[in-house]
């Protein structure tokens, strides 16, 4: 039982939605410590009816605290996640600081519970879009092999924060009224255009994200060496994730089947009715916890069947980060 | 030598944009005839500084009219161009009334122009995304044959016309106000939304402009059994269609050698830097002639070498619709 909780970046998109999910998940916490930087500390945010400070993060910032949620970047969950594994509190983390570890166990609850029971005080949260296609992989992988994923991404500015989600806004106020609109916290214009994620290049051509995707739902689906390629684009989208996937199986799998087995996955909710032209949407996958699939249907392009392609949409910050890190907590209490 | 044009469905997103290019092509036009429907009709839109009549489309509006552009949907297209072209009027239809009829040449001026030959009075311009596609499958397809291509699109509104732009803007406004928007030209919310092709989708699982998509580009690539998939996404985008494309070629083919091709091949401009994170966006893309093609990578989900990842963009109503018909125009007149 976890009677005391730190959230590291309290202040940002993530750490307020994980303060949002409080309201109804991990009851019994009865501590709960608010950790930012500096320049966030201060501030007061109520939970469940009561104030709490916003502390400035420091290394002794874990005394006394059972788990602790890391979203405030890869550098941060480097320089403080070890002392609070080393004090006995359990980290969870949503940076790729230590995703690809290989002691590290990298979890979405719905599809690989089984890699926390080996955990050594530290769980990493996956990618926001590697978590989304995940929950809808691991079943069909479970049933039916996959041998390749190709996969391109409809991502919402809320990956990149809370200036990022304001950005979209006041740029396309701008926009509409022919004022100018300057990029800040991205390198262009997000109102009413779109642009490969803004993560750093590798020499392979392949973005940052990308290399996310394709490394962790390898990790995520236990098969390290699983082909995917991946291609990710920021949309203007204040905050749920899409993807289009191609899918090719070791063997011939039918759309009916793919549906079949998606429709009774945890976490799913089947959006795919063709008839009325309602499939997922970031409409309606905003504040969701479930991850929408739809447009389910056998790949024509590979006429001996082993092909399907399929739609998802998936709240970015709360299945997509904070949702599963609390899952994630209620796992290992259940466990 | 085109003396006298016809410009059926003026009024429209494509026929403006039509319009706006006639200042800069087709010079020896002399008479050019502004034809819509009754409810549009009575307008007077200037043309090269003189105002022009818009006049109600009639069968008999094509009398000593050489040449007529039909971008009034195909159900105008198959009422009225029959008889424009007995009467002796060549015609290049924008709708997919007969784009997929064997008599009837459906052509990219700079991939296969030869097709224009055979012409019988009637031309095709093709699906907006499918010109796109076309633009880069084609000099790749010629030096190293394709054998797979997977798509996926982001595109604008303005593929639904005036009124879908229109709305995207007054829907924004909307919710920026906090106001309620309501859905009118689309099915869906298109403020900071996203969602499938709104065109019919059919038994197969697949929706008219995919189908459009993989049964043009094999057309106009002359390779009609191409393998080709597709899945269609509107984006809160005025009016420029992006495509993340997977390509499998028959041989192994590397990123240099794709990019080298794609350097030197008309109507395209490289947009691939990846030091800056620059790549092809609808915001560069809006008012260009050329197709920006970049993100041009090995795909490593193929290890064989035989897969490449890139983005292009476009302008949909330019080299998407007005400016490809315009070109076939020009190089019937050149040949």
């Amino acid at each position: 039982m976890f009677d005391s909780l730190a959230i590291v970046g309290a202040t940002g998109a993530v750490g307020q939605e994980f303060l949002h999910l409080l309201e109804d998940h991990l009851p019994h916490v009865k501590r709960i410590r608010l950790l930012a930087s500096s320049s966030s500390a201060g501030a007061s945010i109520p939970i469940r009816g009561r104030p709490h400070p916003v502390e400035t993060l420091a290394q002794d910032s874990f005394r006394r605290i059972d788990l602790a949620f890391f979203s405030a970047g890869a550098a941060v969950s480097r320089e403080y996640a070890p002392t609070a594994v080393r004090g006995g509190t359990l980290v969870i983390d949503n940076s790729s600081a230590f995703r690809m570890d290989p002691a590290v166990p990298l979890v979405v609850p719905e599809v690989n519970p089984q890699q926390l029971a080996a955990h050594q005080g530290l769980i990493a949260n996956p990618n926001c879009a590697a978590i989304l296609l995940a929950m809808v992989l691991g079943p069909l992988h479970r049933a039916h092999p996959i041998r390749r994923v190709a996969v391109a991404t409809y991502q919402a500015v809320s990956g990149a924060g809370r200036a990022a989600m304001r950005e979209l806004e006041e740029q396309t106020s701008a926009v509409l009224a022919g004022r100018p609109a300057k990029p800040e916290v991205f390198p262009h214009l997000c109102a009413f255009n779109l642009f490969s994620h803004n993560s750093r290049v590798d020499d392979s051509g392949y973005n940052d994200e990308e290399r996310k995707i394709i490394a962790e739902t390898g990790k995520i689906l236990g098969v390290p060496e699983l082909a995917v390629t991946a291609t990710c684009v920021r949309v203007p989208v204040l905050r749920a994730h899409c993807e289009a996937v191609n899918l090719t199986f070791t063997e011939p799998v039918s759309e009916e089947r793919t549906r079949e087995i998606l429709a009774s996955a945890p976490g799913l909710r089947l959006v795919d009715d063709r008839a009325a032209n309602r499939f997922p949407m970031p409409c309606e996958a905003t504040g969701a916890d479930d991850v929408l699939v739809g447009r389910i249907r056998q790949d024509l392009s590979q006429p001996d069947g082993r092909g399907v392609d399929l739609f998802l949409c998936g709240d970015q910050l709360r299945k997509g980060a904070a949702l599963n890190a609390i899952q994630i907590a209620e796992r290992i209490m259940e466990s």
